[in-house]
């Protein structure tokens, strides 16, 4: 078969597999929560039907009630006696909150703008804010490029590792460091601050943030009544900016040991930059040099037409 | 000042900008949101007072009632009169709609896991899901990279542009193409279908899925009695898959074309890579000698050992 042919195909393959994957993971998400869901609609009419029973309500202004409940609370609203009345999901910290939401792409929805303005600010802030927010991940990432992967690679070459057994014990050592202090210590943490979050839920909230996936059914120093709420809020700000850096780290440094073993060649996708390990080093070294490389290599963009 | 302080203080300039950045969206959403979530608030205690005068109900007893609504309808089961009792969030197509926003890292959240295997199961599922969701939107973006990004630009120049204003031109297209086919018509078709969406929510909906961000107050194909709500939700899937991988066509070209001004290298970032400008073109012309070449290279991950 021709290259092409062989490149097409491997396409193919892959929007079918992705496909099947969706399919696949919809049978199982089906069949795991169905069961679940209709136990818990079950319970929710038994509830309904005594609370009708008990009271003289007719059901048509119950339900009424109900769904204007149910509308305030889709943002954020509730009816809750509990509440000290000036808790409020935007005040400072909270709107702060909610904006490191949007720029980071997690995007929980515990809190969604209510106006039209605030939805308008919400596009214009994030259209901003999302690749500022990659830039600045990016910046922090290259800084530790040198001190987290380069110099423990370089050091396990000098023990007498060869480069691929080096790379895999390397990448697996920073796994461990990242499953370790990014999701098994702030899930207990949170298990431990959080009323009703099991380990097992904190570890769930670690994983669909850092992954930016952001569902939203656990926040944390979401609760009005939450202790030192707004330190706490600054805090889980903190954890997402440091385990988004980690992760893409994470990333970066999977990429490379892919690269080395043939991976990225095998499936035909572009290799992590070879300018990359120029830039890893402590930029002291060779930072007037790159950028006069960088220089001469500008018109290469150009030389797409030659073709 | 040497290149390591310069680029030292350009890393804290960064991170004191992005916590400003932050400091003014908090008070930006804070002074936009707080009057309506206030007013939200005050009509929902007097509806919560009207219906407490008009009935027999005690206050108390009404709450403990709202709590289990409420905790129910965080599981996406609603009190709710009209849907038709088999109308489910976790059927077939709702399920596959549920594990595509997992591994788009999307997540609106509008349904969430209820039992604990759900919860295990959507981290494994995600844990694959996302990285090759990953590999099978840039293998798509790769194959487009030469009709939509190279062969223009080849087009631009041989009408006699020279290569910055080409790819300014080229950029600006491209974003105008993608704004129309992927935020207005959509968002047009969005408030066409739902019921209570304005354009301005259509948009927002469009903006806020194709960035990630996924905040889950507006999702379409949500409601229960919606005609063909198989179907529309396949379609938004499709959507879903076709704006993220234009999405990321589009940051590639602004990638590029940073790259061709120079600002990457004044932000000390790295450039888009050499080898991208090889595999964009079609595959047939270096498909073996790009392997050759990549095998060639692979060594060069080793090198960060030679310093």
């Amino acid at each position: 078969m021709n290259p092409l042919g062989r490149s097409w195909l491997l396409l193919s393959g892959f929007v079918l597999f992705y496909v099947i994957y969706l399919l696949f993971g919809g049978l199982v998400f089906s069949s795991l929560e169905r069961p679940v869901e209709e136990q818990l609609r079950r319970d929710l009419d038994a509830l309904k039907r005594r609370f009708l029973n008990q009271s003289c309500v007719s059901a048509a202004a119950l339900e009424h009630f109900v769904g204007q409940v149910l509308a305030a609370n889709r943002y954020g609203v509730a009816v809750n006696p509990n509440a000290s009345s000036d808790a409020s999901n935007w005040d400072l910290t909270s709107a702060m909150f909610f904006a490191n939401t949007l720029v980071t792409t997690v995007g929980y929805g515990h809190t969604t703008p209510l106006s039209d303005v605030g939805k308008v600010f919400s596009i214009v802030y994030a259209l901003l804010g999302v690749p500022f927010t990659m830039l600045v991940l990016t910046a922090c990432v290259q800084r530790l490029m040198y001190p987290l992967v380069a110099a423990p690679l370089h050091q396990l070459q000098r023990c007498g590792l060869e480069a691929r057994p080096a790379a895999g014990v390397h990448f697996l050592s920073l796994l461990t460091l990242v499953l370790l202090c990014l999701f098994a210590a702030p899930a207990a943490v949170f298990s431990a601050l959080e009323g009703g979050w099991s380990f097992l839920d904190g570890f769930y909230f670690c994983f669909i943030s850092l992954c930016t996936i952001g569902l939203g059914d656990f926040v944390p120093a979401a609760k009005p009544e939450q202790d030192f709420k707004q330190l706490y809020q600054v805090a889980v700000m903190v954890y997402l900016f440091v385990g988004l850096m980690m992760m893409y780290l994470l990333l970066r440094t999977f990429h490379k040991m892919a690269d080395l073993h043939g991976l990225t060649t095998f499936l035909q996708l572009p290799r992590c930059e070879e300018s990359d390990q120029e830039e890893d080093r402590e930029p002291i070294v060779e930072n007037g040099q790159s950028a006069a490389a960088a220089a001469q290599k500008r018109p290469s963009y150009n030389s797409i037409s030659d073709r």
